[in-house]
């Protein structure tokens, strides 16, 4: 396992889905500031599970104890521990998992990998669980980017081929970003919202789950983010995306569509405006040579659907070496997006915040 | 600028388009690797300017000097460092670099972020001639892989809208995947070359620009390569990736298409053929849960258009604070994609070679 | 804080002395070690306090909970966090500390550099309390050193001017080095046990404190660990052992006594030894050119006397900011150098362990 | 090898005794650093061989190519890439050196840790050579400590027993460490330099060596370097110190002295000096906590006689598995310490400016 990830400030996360408690150390962070504690629990709700129809029943309330770096209401500069006690695990609905391999998990590499030692409950260290710790951290970030004036914001943007609009490339208020945090499905347009629940209930009944795409954006970044060539922003953001398990594609401002296009369409003309420079289109998505550009921060991933479904699949038994289907039973999500979406957002928040102190330093 | 890369084996990159010269020193390959000269330079001279009409006339010989870790025909163990000297640059093309900002390019971010002093003749360090230290390093990686009996291979999948046949998820041929470095403008279904061809041609005539898509392909890769979280394979490519520079999306398997898909689509049914554990799909792009599953590795990325051209466009003079145009003249390749594909390969097969010495040292 | 260290296995550690926890993540194990907790429980008491009357009369069981990475009996290749609850800290013996500055302790430069926001109470996380961690790593990574022929022992080699016989430096037995971790007070000749605790009580009498030094040697490195030029053995470990408190001074061999010599004395003879290269003197301590040579790993380290003591020392209140003194209360070691020893092997094997995974990988 | 060193600078080196060319690649730099080229070249020729009796008469002039990351008289923000060619190597006077291991030397362990396949020829990237780079980095460092108001200065405290006067713990001007750079032999009581001069001419007729001790001294420093645990300031320095060859020990303030103290002794009283807290002794080398205090750093390190002697030695062939013996031909430092100076300044002042930006971007 790779469980640190960082320059300036590293996170260290450990934790198993069916263990006694998940969680990171964040190292490195600068001592004095103060956290909000309720916007790190609104944080950590948003992706707990059980808190809608559309989720995982497992009813987990994943609060947060704090071991260190954190004293009289500050950080104290030493590293900063957060635990998760994982309260609600039946691991009795995981006992296939042993043997049987479920298509579309990481059980069948990851048994060859840890010559079977590996915790297969729950998906053990694979499991989204681990998501957990990262909106711990990006709950954190988010705060010391917001004295920085970086907001950031997420949406569903297309869910099993229901679109909602998408941001505007030269920007969104604000107001706009942190309101995709007061909404179980966030989205832009809420005439969608109900489309998305339609397919996600759908497929649930059908033993089945969805997949989608989630449109992020960050506002308020200042001009030279990122270091050519070996962290480039998109280079750092998708090494951490990456790691947010369903996660199979990313494509940064217009992405594959600037493969279509002319040069003279793609590059974005700059122009003087109250004495800054702007671009007076975003087509790269606010990073250009792979640095920040001053224009928002746009780029989209593709989630793909929940592997774990009810419906019939073939696969192996490991143990007898023979071949078997499998229904996966236990309690899982029809669609992880609605979850992953503040799963994004701190994991952005955490690359950016990284990136800043980086480009500050200097 | 950030120019070392790598856990097991760290390159660290060095040079500008307009310097003395440009290079790579590769810390921690193994000592007594006999390294094949000529494999090298054929991959050198796959990615060097002034092979094809299609590209820049600008004409570098691109001929490695080996300075150190190489001796009697094998490696030392020791730091290997190759240098390219810059023979060929016209440093009077880029006066009006200096002040006028290139639309698409990092000219604006890196003229901010390095308070004017970056080397801006040629791109200077955001160069894509810092590429052929990367093809360097991954042609050696290729000769190390290839005794681990896996192949990497990529070729132009889209070129202005031209379609070439994908590959078959479940695999190709070392044969195929090699003869991919045969041509200048590497295509499976050779009948589409003279319409990509077209498509550079005319868009060179009207002084601009074309993009597409690569598609790459490894295979003979074990199962296990890969560390969750925060080293998954996805992770660890796509952050060398998008080191290179113009590419702006990255896909796994069937990367978007998976957001539009059921589970019970996706995922990748497991059986049992001649005692090995084989998926009868490849949506997953031979990764699950991050790791290597044994699979074809397969992904594909966006190539944006080429950003100089001789076309018109709005842009800034920073130094008199005044917008202007610029129609960007010297020499430059209308598509970049005939040269990026050994670039693709080369960063792939040296990131496939750090996660398996990671995976071996276990 | 720095709180992460390693290359192929990297430790993170977190905590303050007076906090909920303490404690250490592990990641990059191998899965599928058994671990033998009974060692690790031994360990960890021969560092915890309270076991001597030598030693501070806070008592600690330093009992570890193991939250992740360790399932049936065995690693399972995630994150390995292990946690040692603070049970027995009196937060009230500190309020002083606040604003008096310990002399010889990190309370000053740590004071300005945290902005005064770091955990004062016992030292925080400057406090040779978060040793245990590393105790605890130490004791996984003997494990996985045994299974290579691979054992560290360490003892008292002087304290306060008494002196303990010297190791020879050609070679111990394996049980002559385990043996040390029986003795409270670890020495090779038990006669001087006696003077060196009379040294101990006599300045605890005197409300002041003792330093010494302590041996250390390893036996059974195969020839080959350590790196050229930034990962010798004695940058590793050197890197390693200044991070435990009150370590002010390293040697290696013969260390400042070869800046004496002339270099035909200084130079270990080789010769064939039952057909394996041997040298006939261990001067250099088992390391030339930065990599174990075969001989015996042997270096000693000094241990300043503990800087909190009862006698009225000269000090600042950086608060009112006037001079003033201060006698340390509070139940402090009189010497630390009995429970530094476990420490002193435990970040040898970890740094050992650490270079040898990196030497087997090649 | 581990060629790559630093956090927020990293230094890449590379070469072998008798490749083309050694050099080292600094990555991380802030851009339009102006560089003093001819105080580059000082320091250069301070390490430099050939330039006195006392030394090889191997004679380099250690010109340096900068090839990279350094335009119109300014760093460029990119690597600053450094090449120095080999233009005086005999190689011939190695041809032994294949077979017949040097007592003292890395010859034996990169043997077996290289499969016989490293380049012997002078030590290859054993050499101390190889510190040519690292006095080059270290004199880029030095200019950019000097604008932060820090000087570093080291003299040859002792010689084969030949004792100079010790540095001020309290402190010494900038002039008096500036001035350890004019001569050759640098001491601070010039009375003792004729002593020292005459052991090692003794040692040279004799066909053999002598070792020595360097102290050395920084001033200026803020409160504040150094991050707890890991990277403390004596854990940073001694990791990169321990990578020069020949040293072999370390000590902080008294080192091993303050093992023989009681805490009363050991402990430096603070008080208000001109509104400003300092340390009435400096016991602790202006360490404490691991992190600077504002008092001088002043450490010592033990440097062993050079293990190249022309007596005889008794060795082993390992080509031929026999015992035998060797007289060492060739050029060599009778004794190393007057060339070792300025690269114990050099890594000093790298490591301290590494300290600087990482303490500085809090």
């Amino acid at each position: 396992m790779s469980s640190v990830m960082g320059e300036q400030i590293k996170l260290t996360i450990f934790g198993e889905s069916h263990g006694p408690s998940i969680g990171v150390v964040i190292d490195g962070l600068p001592a004095g500031i103060e956290l909000d504690q309720e916007a790190i629990a609104r944080e950590m709700k948003r992706r707990a599970p059980g808190n809608s129809k559309l989720a995982t029943p497992r009813k987990e309330s994943d609060s947060v104890s704090i071991e260190s770096g954190f004293f009289n209401g500050r950080t104290t500069g030493m590293a900063l521990c957060a635990r998760i006690p994982n309260s609600n695990a039946h691991s009795k609905d995981y006992s296939k998992m042993k043997e049987i391999m479920r298509p579309g998990h990481g059980d069948y590499p990851g048994y060859v990998k840890f010559h079977g030692c590996n915790d297969y409950r729950g998906g053990g260290s694979f499991s989204g669980r681990l998501t957990a710790p990262l909106v711990f951290a990006g709950a954190v970030a988010k705060q010391l980017l917001a004295a920085r004036g970086i907001t950031v914001g997420a949406h569903v943007a297309t869910l099993a081929g229901v679109r909602d609009r998408k941001f505007d490339p030269l920007g969104e208020t604000a107001e706009t970003l942190l309101a995709m945090g007061d909404e179980t499905l966030p989205v832009l347009d809420p005439s969608v919202r109900e489309a998305m629940a339609a397919r996600i209930t759908e497929a649930q009944k059908e033993k089945d789950s969805v997949g989608g795409t989630i449109e992020c954006m960050a506002i308020g970044l200042p001009v030279g983010l990122g270091e050519p060539y070996f962290d480039s922003v998109e280079s750092r953001l998708s090494h951490a995306l990456f790691s947010v398990p369903a996660v199979k594609g990313i494509a940064f401002g217009d992405g594959f569509g600037l493969a279509e296009m002319r040069g003279s369409e793609a590059n974005d003309p700059m122009t003087y405006q109250d004495g800054k420079v702007v671009c007076t289109t975003n087509h790269n998505g606010g990073v250009t040579g792979g640095i920040s550009n001053g224009m928002p921060l746009l780029f989209t991933v593709a989630v793909k659907p929940t592997p774990s479904i009810g419906k019939t699949q073939h696969t192996v038994n490991v143990v007898t070496g023979e071949n078997t289907t499998l229904e996966v039973t236990g309690r899982h999500d029809p669609c992880i997006l609605p979850r992953a979406v503040p799963v994004i957002e701190a994991v952005t928040a955490w690359t950016l915040l990284d990136l800043s102190l980086l480009a500050e330093r200097r």
